[in-house]
């Protein structure tokens, strides 16, 4: 390791939740050093908030615009950016930190529509800084170990994808911080579980699957009275190789805490990963005993076993694979400043993958509204 | 108890799967006596299976139309008969008995469309003999239990039904007596998975919801090449009173044996039922920690309880619910018998039920090759 | 299949639990008709269970020295009985009709204490009818698979056996008829816990193992303030061939309902089954991931899927074995009524293990009375 | 939050395996700030490994005792020491680092023998600074949930506690590193398994209960040939409330990684929590259904939720358990810095409940060599 890469971070002051899941994901391995903020538009809450994280209170600003001038204008500047803010401003902060030349590490979705997504991507098409999305569940030992059986056929020809994401929370009209930007359409856009979680199950058995999806059909809804956006959604899904799926997203069905699971069968086997029991990877070759293969245990490969810490056994979680995307954001960081393009294979979900994320929200909600028909991406 | 009901039983010969299973269902409690068959449309056969079972040569039939005219005219006849033979012959052999005045227990699906359901059903609209489909997962303990807590008020209002029926078997060409009449439109009907698995599905879960879904949108296919019925089912859920929800069968994702499982969802509660562990129910009352709920065990009713035979930890079975079916069939046909229509509350599967049961096919059929239209049932 | 062996019943009246069990048993696969019964030892409440059971009231029996005469004096009459007293009667019974050669089939344990045990060995030594006690558990297809698998070597040379069987009903003081006689040291000997199910889980492990205890250390405990015997018991095991182990049982460990379960281990792979959920054998080949071996899965062998009656994924069980037991024991029946000693690879519990187990049993009440000291079976 | 504490470490070199946990441990929540290190005594390896941990060159020291005089000189000198040395180095290292003030976190067990623990202990009675042994488990929300459930009452009085720690990496004979100082007398003291990983269920089953055992029985076993330590060990415990209980620890048992349980019973209820699956704890009152009480979740309480960082669901796991201990370790040493006794309601380990610790692996080397008898702590 040479010194740890300075990070700022734009949003996750007081009462955020997101944020400090990035901080403490940035701080595991030692690879990052937060060194700036604007966590909030208030310059005096921004400065609180830096003071609890022991910032240099010189470097705790009230507006990104200003952090980015200023942190430029510094030798020991930051060198990239954490952008936890609500949905809604994720590209406005994303397009002046990456023009200053600032690495954008941001918190998924992308944005809230696909139109604004898609402008984006076109005006970045020639940046030179680094657009890494945090979806985390990639950086999981044993999502990463699925995703490369998949891709050396042990599963054979992918056939059938099954996706969930299902929580509770919003079981009842909620009326913390977190549940009223979420249900906001202004803030977090016109898509609600959907968005929020329904896309983080869409980009797991993307990544998983190594496929994306050609259409799908979808049917929307908000069960709780007066919610302005889908707590539910139910999605038929389409690939382009012939295979399909299906991916059912809740934020209202009460027992299940963040049931976030991939399935996926071909003609040859079948995995299964559930996030809440994360080291545990479920295999069956056709027509032998299922297998269970842990993190860090006998069939556990290379790639798998370089995203984990500690042996089999020793449950790693949540912040363990956020920790691992920051971890491969600071190896890609690196291998940027020394002029070699960072390998794809770190598998870091792109600014291209975002874009596709919401266009797979778009679809959602165009389906949706046509009284589920097949859309396609 | 009084005397066993004298029982007779088209199908089920050699080689046969089902027919051993209600054999063993009708035996366990011991209150039925197998005493006739016709075994199979081959006299000798029919004569060679009924020996291995027993049976007097002499009630060894090789045609049911003889054994239901042979029988009557007995004074010990049979006062019951089971259907096991492959679903086309279901309603020919069903009309003959209920004709002769002998009440039907029939394999489930009623038959192999939705027009001969109902022609059938219309026909036997005044018959004074019981129909019995034997769907048998409602005979399990939980999910006795899981109905009645639904009845009850304890999840609230129903807005979710996520159900699943997954299977490997088919997950290549099989080439073994299950497998090939199940495949041929001829004799299974033209629907494969969806007809032979997803319809238990769709029966459990509306037997726990306590309401049919009035539209749906599926997608069917057949992955293994050359087979002529689906083998995959997507589906998605309506119901009239604003649920909704999802429903997939497969024959074809490897490392599922016989995985079926219901959860329901409403704004207060919710439950989940898997049929691999079947002595547990999961109970959620939104906002405590979700209870396990165990067959005999300290929160089971009375109606779970009366549907079980041993304490709570010692596991009963796919076998034992069967049985339960059974002995209601029996208490259905003693009621009958002394001349009281029986109880409602037995919650056997009713011709009404089973009728219903081939519009959901129908229903999936036709929204399938309307590329995923909603359908009303 | 030939006829039904014709079976009598001593014991399991009214509000019995365990006769019900054997009733099930024997009738499930069809082998045995229920013929004649010494329900109890008041005549009438014996004829009351008889005809509930649908018997002959003139072979429903008070007292079954009457029952064995009358029933060797008939042309039809009985050709095995069951045995399903409290604990005290079992050998009493047993000599009388062993006496007259019908074959018993006994409830576990064999009796109250290892004097008496012993005693009715000799005494039978040169019987020439069947002694089969039914211990259940080695019934069970993932038990046999498993015992299997340790005598093919899957696991190499043994070293660990840690067995437990844990129940939380006796947990306070109950009033119910089990608990009652089980708890009087005149109906069930000086050991409680350990005799009633601590003496189960051994079997289980020495069936499993393939070997049995030489040496063990007891600590017993009546946790309920005022019971005569034990209600908890901490074993350690020593097995001549250098292995060692463990177990425990108890009856006072609230959330366990009947939690039993053992796990093997030698220097080349590790078995668990766990009895509330017996489909299940986990296998681990040493430095290979775990496998889940399914009874009637890819996995699972002869001797185990000729112990079972339907596929994969649809669960049997502890009827299913218990009748997997009669069926067993009919086998041995019809193989000694045509002169041929019945197969040992059956895996019934011989005479010689029930004694052993008392063996065993005796060794516990030893050990513990001397402070836990090591005590040779 | 002020400043981080300012952290030396002594061992936890290349090739080091607790080292890196603490290290990890110290940064997730931000609270440390590693500046100092004797990660070898060689003082190049001490180098090259402070280098790649991003630590000042001239703070990387190739001897321990010039490491305390060097920093103890600095007006910017380290706070706290973390020692992660083999065991038979804890003390000596602690002394030193005691006797310049500075506080002591160290890695457990605390040392290699009974008598050197005392001495150590009596020599600091008066030392003004803190000593903290990095038990880890205690540290884990249910753990720490559990605990709080049995002081408050809800199994009752405590009767039974069934603890085991189950690894199989031992199974043969080991040649890494970790491996080999572990089986080294000399390095890791007479005690192998039970010292090693026994110690760590004891540790943990006495949190959980709120009780040390009185007296207990112990039977090791070195299963591999050539082993000069034990792998295996079976322990019966007695406590001088009356309780009992079980402890079996396992070295050989191939198919467990790192199988850690603790099962607690009273009069009024039962608690169970497995480390495999850290964010759940299982809870029975009497007579009621099982309740899964879940970190974050619905049931869990204010001291668990302390512990925790992220909401239900996202799984948290060893590492988030071991920061949790540093955390706690930090607020302990900003207590003491600011003249207050740190709270003991911040469960960390002791001083003394490391000497009650060596006192438990002294008695079962004791018991074992005499025949398994009954020996006092």
């Amino acid at each position: 390791m040479t010194r740890p890469v300075r990070l700022g971070m734009v949003g996750g002051g007081e009462g955020a939740f997101i944020g400090g899941v990035h901080r403490i994901a940035a701080r595991l391995d030692g690879e990052f050093e937060l060194v700036a903020g604007a966590f909030s538009s208030t310059p005096e809450k921004s400065i609180r908030s830096g003071k609890t994280l022991n910032i240099d209170e010189k470097r705790c600003y009230g507006s990104f615009t200003e952090m980015a001038k200023a942190e430029t204008a510094r030798e020991d500047g930051i060198e990239a950016v954490s952008i936890v803010t609500p949905n809604h401003m994720h590209l406005p902060v994303a397009e002046v930190f990456m023009e200053a030349g600032i690495h954008v590490i941001c918190d998924k979705p992308l944005t809230t529509d696909l139109a604004a997504a898609r402008a984006f991507q076109q005006a970045q098409a020639d940046a030179n800084v680094l657009f890494i999305l945090t979806h985390n569940y990639p950086g999981t030992p044993m999502v990463i170990q699925a995703r490369e059986m998949v891709a050396d056929g042990k599963i054979g020809k992918l056939r059938y994808v099954q996706a969930e994401y299902v929580q509770d929370w919003l079981t009842v009209e909620a009326d913390n911080k977190q549940a009223s930007w979420r249900g906001n359409p202004e803030l977090a856009g016109k898509a609600g579980c959907v968005g929020d979680i329904g896309s983080h199950a869409y980009n797991l058995a993307s990544f998983i699957a190594g496929e994306n999806v050609s259409a799908l059909c979808a049917d929307l809804t908000a069960f709780v009275k007066g919610r302005a956006v889908d707590d539910n959604a139910s999605i038929l899904l389409r690939y382009a190789s012939g295979a399909k799926g299906m991916l059912w997203a809740s934020q209202v069905a009460p027992g299940n805490e963040n049931r976030l699971s991939v399935r996926v069968y071909g003609d040859k086997g079948g995995l299964e990963w559930r996030q809440e029991e994360p080291n545990y990877l479920w295999y069956t070759p056709f027509g032998e005993p299922t297998r269970l293969i842990t993190r860090g245990g006998a069939a556990a490969g290379e790639a798998a076993n370089s995203a984990s810490r500690i042996p089999a056994g020793h449950p790693e979680g949540y912040l363990e694979a956020f920790a691992t995307i920051y971890k491969k954001a600071a190896e890609a960081i690196r291998s940027h400043q020394s002029g070699i393009m960072p390998d794809p294979a770190l598998g870091l979900t792109s600014l291209e993958d975002g874009v596709h994320g919401m266009a797979f929200i778009d679809a959602c909600l165009r389906s949706s509204s046509e009284d589920s028909c097949w859309v396609e991406l």
